[in-house]
């Protein structure tokens, strides 16, 4: 599936935390940087996540703040 | 001010496209990456933000999906 | 590409209204309700959406709350 | 409270699922689709929600993305 | 309709500022705080906003962050 | 850090409710007025949250919505 969100960048599945219903998966992108996401559990079972996967994290514009030092 | 949100990646001003309430800004990360980000027009002008300005790309986790192609 | 987000709603589009970057996107689905999605006018370009098409309406389960009449 | 959300889509509670802080709301909207939000304990407790309960599907505009097949 | 967001702030509109699809509306609450909300204009109009307008600013915990200066 | 998020309201931690990956803040700011912040456990660690500590809740304008009961 294409998806309107306007950042898709490629990475690898770094690490996964499980909580009680939500997961916390680290992805390492470019340049050894580490993002973020808490997404459900369901989603990391359903998607097949586990260390080393390639992936994209996806991130709508909307929802990304800028700041400056 | 030091935020909650996990996800604060440095980064570049490359492009500052302006609507009628909201500016769409492109941030060049590590490796080359744009990230986009929908700011209001009053963010753009408080921050000074300008092509070439060393800024941040903050996201929250809850607010990064996880894509697999 | 498969997407973390739990929301993935079969529709149509039934309306696009272009604003200065941002467009709202009203998708028709199962049982004529309209969803109304607000996505960047790069995004509409690039999925090439057009009255009529086939869409999903894609929503992270942290981004629905929940109301009671 | 009438609210700017302009998604409201009338459905039926058909499960909670609960966490430590989290609860998963699954709601059965028109034509069988389910759609899951991802709420506060509090919220369930406070809106006394269970199976079978009325409700609205709660969504901003600019929390609906687009995916096309 | 009752809410599962948690924070229902109240306040009164102070100001209204109409872009080509999303208005920010400036919300005075307890204090003289001013929260800024970015709706559809269409929500605008439909809830019949106007300064000096009862409202409440409503807002998902989720979507609150935590800074320390 | 300066950061675009237009709502950046003065308050007091009054309560911290930890969660398997999420805890929940509770920000007293004026008036009174409790606002509630969803935020990872590992943010609470970092930013060295505890009861009383001086806070902002920080908040983006495209996050708030509107409600007129």
């Amino acid at each position: 599936m294409k998806i309107s969100a306007r950042n898709q960048i490629k990475g690898t599945v770094s690490k996964i935390e499980k909580g009680a219903t939500t997961s916390h998966v680290s992805i390492e992108i470019a340049g050894g940087v580490i993002v973020m996401a808490a997404i459900t559990n369901e989603a990391v079972a359903e998607l097949g996540l586990k260390d080393g996967e390639a992936v994209y994290a996806v991130i709508k514009a909307s929802d990304v703040m800028v700041g400056v030092a």
